[in-house]
């Protein structure tokens, strides 16, 4: 917690709006900031959410809101995650104790929330570039109005950003660009940074700022980024940099800083000088992420980038730990390195989330933490293939998407060799819709020679894994859920790679065809349509892309085909076996459940699941309805099954 | 022509591969590079291809060939479009007869057609990122081998560039990154180049290089983009640069140059120099595009970046000229713009060639080039509406895959109102697979509140930009094929969105749904059919997405539904249809024609057509087999339609 304690009046209570801030005094504001990181540790530690990047921004946010006018001027944050102390100035502070809860109050800006958001959810990188349309509409509309983009030095590494202060060095536009610089993004990413700070010394207060920066970098796991000495190499030679200069103008742009991030007045100063410009230029402020809560400042595993709930006091994660579908992947991926040299990984700034660190750990020469640059991750995997080895690389499954093009044609048209394990697929929950990885399966799947397999627990985890290793021709995808691994599901019978998990003898029904993790949906669903006297099978795929042949033969012998799966419906595995079904001439109907494209709330996983209708309870109700209809179709008609 | 004339000899007969090149002298080496440019001139004007960037990196490629030893050694051509030299000196002479033809020479690096050929083609600013993961293959490997990966200024302007610069630069890895730097890359982008060369002087030759640059360098009509004055920048002070030095330390690169990129000597010293040093380099290779053609260097709207056929003395172009589709669209959207001052244009480094020029010509103010960046172009396209402006963001449509993650999450979660114009939809022809434009119906179908239109002919395409534009809440696509526009197809009547251009009274037993430009491929089919007695109606939603109520009403009238669109199978218009059908319980079967979900050669569009089934006369054969099966099922069971 922070060594002020906190005043018994309650500063932040007077604080509904950003105009509140500006009548408080220096004092006032020191007193407020540490008030906010109670707060937030109050709060943050009963609900989970980011930590760590908030209690590194306290006074950057305090600052942007002194200096600038939102919501005439915009305050865009890019990624999102950062925008819980802009929350709390801009009279959101009641909804934090539901915070990243269905109905409460988003993890993110949210336009429905304030006219002081604007960015909603977002990948990481994209701020710039909508700043650089928003100030370019500000500027033919006449409208005397500021754009600032807060972006952290972990998305610098992200090509977009480097798209977008391409065009923002190109124009004239009122338009600040505050890079957060805490050296790490996720985890430590920034490998050269504090070395290249030190050819700087740029002002009287740089030490100061240096040694909180080292002392806050811990040390570089996987390689390390220099994206960011391009930046200071282009400061090199440069005398006094805390008052503007034209100096940044070979890239086009100002330069203002270092400032020390968690000095309000030289936040505050450098942002009235940035502001004066009325022209594109950057501050450079060095922040601490986790500053002022010990447990978060020492976090080298960067637990508390986004933690669950856990204890204020000591730190601890208050929920009991459960074998991760994460964790399966991670051991599995090290045993299969242990047996093939070729097999090398690659993750995108997220070594721990995603479990790729095992590997780097045992296997730190084989093991590329590239930057949040999912494009790159795709692309370099396509050279190490061309190469003779076999890359697996492991993100998220909602950020896959910045990839796909790369995976189109650099990976799948070349016919190479590399696997992608998409972590968090299907509905996630608190982080709502840009997180949610409902995509991949429908996106992906248009893919022409790229398999994709979705596991039903740690078993099926393992082997598939393993088989998508084994592919020597194309790529592949495993794609699994967030938190802990699903029971295991034995089969009773596997044909080619469809593992039947329940059926009856004689009479056929229904074919329930569960993806991945539904498993246990389909199962549950199959029980209470077997209540009623329905004959059901149920058959995991496996490998749902391309569609196996088994399952169209399996699905032949059934009066109905329903499909469930953790992912859109939109040209989803319901609609490529209902394709597969036609191309064969098999006229048995299909019916398919899944996730109805669209941008779906944040929430708990069950809950997000229960309001789009995917219980056993309402998927037996509506089968049992289709069924009737058949039955009623078939007493007229007497089809030729 | 070049002015030396070609020896009676022949030196380029002699050279079969690469090793050939090794025993040339200096005078021969002239020679040869003579002969290379009249040969490409002479083949080119014949078959069409791209001329300016080839006569561009006639001695470039004769260099990298004589210091590195392919295909140990690797060499990587970004795009690919670069590569006919290279074809010409590793045994292709033969092929350029039919280059680009079915059957034929690929237009692009192929792995079918030389070992020494290893990406094939591919969209801008991969290279680096291939070059970076073999690089680390080759090292992880033990192989000693050195990856040279040739990169436009123009490619350097996309964030994967950056990505992979600031991957490769935390190496130690024998990687060359050659920059060809023709201040263009399908139009003048690069706005300070000339400018900022002018810092540089590092070497006696700069002078000669700099002259040579400005005198290509044409005004540039759209905004400039100064990326590459990053690495200008950082050159600053630095004293003598032919000789390599650490001097791109900061960047954690080498850098040698700038190099004159026509003068043979000059770039084999620097590439040696390069291929010392054992670790990643940068060589900065100034270049004329058409360099030794004068139509083609004194060409300032690139019509010889990549031309049709042409008359070799006059660079007069030999096919006659017919009303584009993009022509269409480029003088709509002028119209639109004289009426609405809140419509803005984006191009991605394709001014002309996607018709956005006519505005920029007219409006500059309203019209951005982003650079090859089609990221940054959706992103900032979001913000520009965000701004209260429409932007029309105008690509091919294949390079819109670019940007899936930014039109899904930063456009249509924010539910902002940004139109897509995607020129060359469909199967194109002689760039083959990268290039075929067959997969945006499908990817950008499933993105929530997204609204895609097929215009079929010159009025529907004014008519549904019209339309698109009027849309406030959401992104638009508005997609067309290359080539001259299809015949007017007047309706005979609209229902809802969906024209209906041919009908029946009475019986109707077969729906076929003609997406886009199939519309006359859709008539020529039906009138087949009703030749054998068929009821056919032939409808074209114009909005194919989301598919339209009508549709699925006017379905419910048929015996069959037909199918025809102009992109992959998997997911696309047919998929949704069937599935609107299943969910409004529509019971009439389906089936769909489309492109097969592949990486399909290069042809004429008609070819490519052809073979994949998609005439009128096979369409016409499948729908009669499909519903003679209908007609035997009917016989046994008297279905309830």
């Amino acid at each position: 917690m922070s060594d002020s304690p906190s005043t018994p009046a309650g500063l932040l209570t007077t604080i509904t709006s950003p105009g509140d801030l500006k009548r408080l005094s220096a004092e006032q504001l020191t007193l407020l900031a540490a008030e906010i990181r109670d707060f937030l540790v109050a709060k943050v530690s009963r609900t989970g959410g980011h930590l760590g990047p908030n209690l590194g921004v306290v006074e950057m946010t305090l600052a942007m809101h002194r200096v600038f006018d939102s919501p005439s001027d915009k305050i865009l944050f890019d990624t999102g995650h950062q925008a819980y102390v802009h929350k709390i100035v801009t009279g959101r502070q009641a909804g934090f104790d539901e915070l990243r809860q269905r109905g409460g109050l988003t993890g993110y800006p949210s336009q429905a929330e304030s006219e002081h958001d604007l960015i909603e959810n977002s990948h990481a990188s994209t701020a710039l570039s909508y700043a650089d349309g928003l100030a370019k509409a500000f500027t033919l509309r006449g409208e005397d109005r500021h754009v600032v983009a807060v972006v952290g030095d972990g998305a610098l590494t992200g090509g977009m950003c480097w798209e977008a202060i391409n065009n923002i060095a190109a124009t004239k536009n009122k338009l600040v660009i505050v890079v957060n610089d805490n050296g790490r993004s996720y985890a430590p990413t920034i490998g050269g940074l504090a070395d290249h700070l030190s050819t700087l010394r740029l002002n009287p207060g740089y030490e100061k700022v240096l040694d909180l920066v080292k002392n806050a970098l811990g040390s570089t796991p996987l390689v390390g980024k220099p994206v960011f000495e391009v930046l200071h190499a282009v400061k090199r030679g440069i005398k006094d940099a805390i008052s503007p200069q034209p100096m940044f103008e070979d890239l086009g742009l100002k330069y203002i800083g270092p400032v020390d991030g968690h000095d309000q007045q030289a936040m505050e100063s450098a942002l009235r000088r940035a502001k004066g410009f009325n022209a594109p230029v950057i501050v450079h402020a060095v922040t601490v992420k986790g500053y002022g809560y010990r447990p978060a400042e020492q976090d080298e595993a960067d637990r508390f980038h986004g933690p669950g709930a856990f204890d204020p006091e000591t730190g601890a994660l208050t929920a009991k730990p459960s074998l991760k579908w994460t964790k399966v992947f991670a051991e599995e991926l090290v045993a299969i390195a242990d047996e093939r040299p070729d097999v090398v990984g690659i993750t995108a700034a997220m070594a721990e989330p995603t479990g790729i660190a095992a590997l780097g750990q045992k296997y730190p020469e084989r093991t590329y933490d590239v930057g949040i640059a999912e494009q790159h991750a795709a692309t370099s995997a396509a050279g190490l293939a061309m190469g003779g080895l076999h890359p697996v690389v492991a993100v998220y499954a909602t950020f896959l998407n910045r990839a796909f093009d790369q995976v189109l044609l650099d990976i799948a048209m070349h016919k190479l060799p590399v696997t992608f394990v998409l972590d968090r697929a299907g509905i996630t929950g608190p982080d709502g819709p840009s997180h949610y990885g409902i995509w991949d399966m429908s996106v992906f799947g248009v893919v022409p020679g790229l398999r994709i397999a979705a596991p039903r627990d740690a078993a099926t985890l393992r082997e598939e894994l393993r088989e998508a290793l084994a592919v020597g021709d194309g790529p592949t995808i495993v794609r699994f859920p967030t938190g802990a691994v699903a029971a295991d599901t034995p089969a009773l019978r596997r044909v080619g790679p469809v593992d039947v998990l329940r059926e009856t003898e004689g009479r056929k029904d229904i074919l329930l065809v569960a993806v991945g993790s539904f498993a246990g949906l389909g199962l549950d669903a199959a029980e209470r349509l077997a209540e009623q006297g329905y004959a059901v099978t149920v058959a995991d795929p496996r490998w749902v892309r391309p569609v196996p042949a088994e399952l169209v033969e399996l699905a032949a012998g059934h009066r109905l085909v329903v499909t469930l799966e953790d992912g859109i419906r939109t040209g989803g595995v319901g609609d490529a076996i209902a394709a597969a079904l036609r191309d064969a001439a098999v006229s048995v109907p299909l019916r398919d459940f899944g996730v109805p494209a669209g941008f779906h709330p944040h929430g708990s996983r069950a809950e997000i699941l229960a309001s789009l209708g995917l219980t056993a309870q309402d998927i037996a109700r509506d089968v049992t309805e289709w069924v009737s209809r058949l039955d009623a179709a078939d007493e007229v008609a007497e089809p030729a099954l």
